[in-house]
């Protein structure tokens, strides 16, 4: 099975006819239209085998999560996803791999109403890189440089999950109704928080989505904002799958540093519409002095190494 | 230095601000505007080193490369380019390599006015994915499915360079002024046809960029279109330096199936304006009968093996 009926069998599977698609895969390139008045938003993110996500990891997972790290960025702008790309190197026509790819990858296309409507099938090392484009109405981007002193810090759900499911990985797959089951989930399975990224639109102040581990990412939008926050440590939302399984002792490390949970970390106004309040959980407050102070439930500051996830100091 | 350090340098060295650009890279998205009425064409291609590159290929051929092969998909359909995202992946952190890269890719972004936008950069086996983000008036794309029974089928300019230096590679660099030098140029440093490319809008019926070889990528746009050609195989143009360097038994393995060139084949009426002919090179005609039959300078039908490149067929 060459090229072109391996690309022909990935377009018949997923959607990639509807809203906006003026042509889709096939020709040199897509042409799409977006809705008047609205501003295109574009990212890109590659996962990269045995670095990314493990070797052993279901195909359909890899499909699943490869667009949720996208569709997560265009969550923390605010935006409504519209079209993506995929570009696929693969070691082999493998098309018992490439039909669970795809269909991990249209489950959240179709939950999502985004259309696959292009890509590149290359032969290599395995790697997938989505680029996902999204639009919003014009100068509405929920941008990460406009964070204020008095901003409520909040995050849209709980974290540490999917470094703790990492950890605990091992080849054969938990039970999904069990705490393990569940964790893993998280990881392989993240949920894009695209519905309250558009709710926080012309709400909140700035945004990130918390990919990397919240204290660098809550970091670099207070940096990009010229800002600083207290962060209460204690506040940080957890599962009931990671408190059953983490050790309390870890538990600081894996919820401050630990990535890939996808969530949204946001600074909104103390003031702002209590329907959307109610979907935060306020973990902290922006003031003018910069840096990051994290606080214990006693108040007092905490020294705590931070890092987050860099491919080139590790 | 770390992942953070190296796009930051990569960000500092490319253009990354201007038209329809309203947030550049450094959010979790960057925010563009096309200009009212138009439509976004998008295309995404990835090179792969050892497969689409000599591994000793220097690191700025390979930065404009990866541009060059995405623009011409852009100007295939006629539109004009406009933002790029680069997700690249590198086995090491290293600074010389980058800068090289980044330096080739942006003298095409400037060349050409496109923008870099965002971008991913992660570890592992060499390889770069481009996005590329263009537009053009509503209902004006040069789409592949449209060529009509008496158009005339043409080419922007001479074929089988690039294969030919591929066949010829060798580690040291070829001197720029020798016929091999020119080779050479034509292999890593392609010009896609942007200017020609918009002047079709409205003009051609059909068109592809020269990618995998002439006589399939012309096969697939004669297939979409659902008619045939008689292709001139003795008028297909080749370069001074082609014609001096090939072994006149090659010369037509290399031009009709040789890939890499980037030159746009398309379907034109044979009434279309002169100075838009004038740019074109005549290589045949399009018929109604399906199938695409290879015709000598005799009239006589040509027996000939076509084959593209196919990652997953050989």
């Amino acid at each position: 099975m060459g090229e072109f009926d391996l690309i022909r069998r990935i377009t018949a599977q997923a959607p990639t006819s509807g809203t906006g698609v003026v042509l889709g895969p096939g020709d040199d390139a897509a042409v799409l239209r977006l809705p008047p008045g609205q501003d295109l938003v574009l990212t890109t993110d590659t996962l990269v085998a045995g670095r990314h996500f493990p070797h052993d990891t279901p195909a359909a997972d890899v499909g699943w999560k490869v667009l949720a790290v996208n569709l997560s960025d265009l969550a923390a702008m605010g935006a409504d996803p519209g079209w993506i790309t995929v570009a696929l190197t693969l070691p082999e026509a493998d098309e018992g791999w490439l039909a669970g790819f795809v269909t991990g990858l249209s489950e959240l296309l179709v939950a999502s109403g985004a259309l696959l409507v292009g890509g590149d099938l290359t032969r290599g090392p395995l790697a997938v890189t989505v680029t996902a484009a999204g639009h919003l109405p014009a100068d509405t981007a929920l941008r990460r440089d406009r964070a204020r002193p008095g901003d409520l810090v909040a995050v849209t759900g709980p974290l540490g999950d999917a470094a703790l499911a990492l950890a605990l990985w091992a080849g054969d797959v938990p039970s999904p109704d069990s705490a393990q089951g569940r964790l893993r989930r998280r990881l392989v399975r993240p949920q894009p928080q695209l519905e309250i990224g558009r709710r926080l639109r012309g709400v909140a102040s700035a945004a990130v989505d918390v990919s990397d581990g919240l204290a660098v990412d809550l970091e670099q939008m207070l940096a990009a904002s010229g800002v600083g926050a207290d962060l209460q440590v204690d506040r940080v939302p957890a599962s009931n799958a990671f408190a059953a399984l983490c050790p309390a002792q870890q538990r600081r490390g894996y919820q401050l540093n630990g990535g890939d949970d996808y969530e949204l970390c946001v600074c909104v106004p103390a003031d702002a519409p209590v329907d959307v309040l109610e979907r935060l959980v306020v973990v902290g407050q922006v003031r003018a002095d910069p840096g990051l102070k994290l606080v214990g439930a006693d108040g007092q500051e905490l020294s705590f190494e931070r890092h987050g996830y860099d491919h080139f100091s590790r």
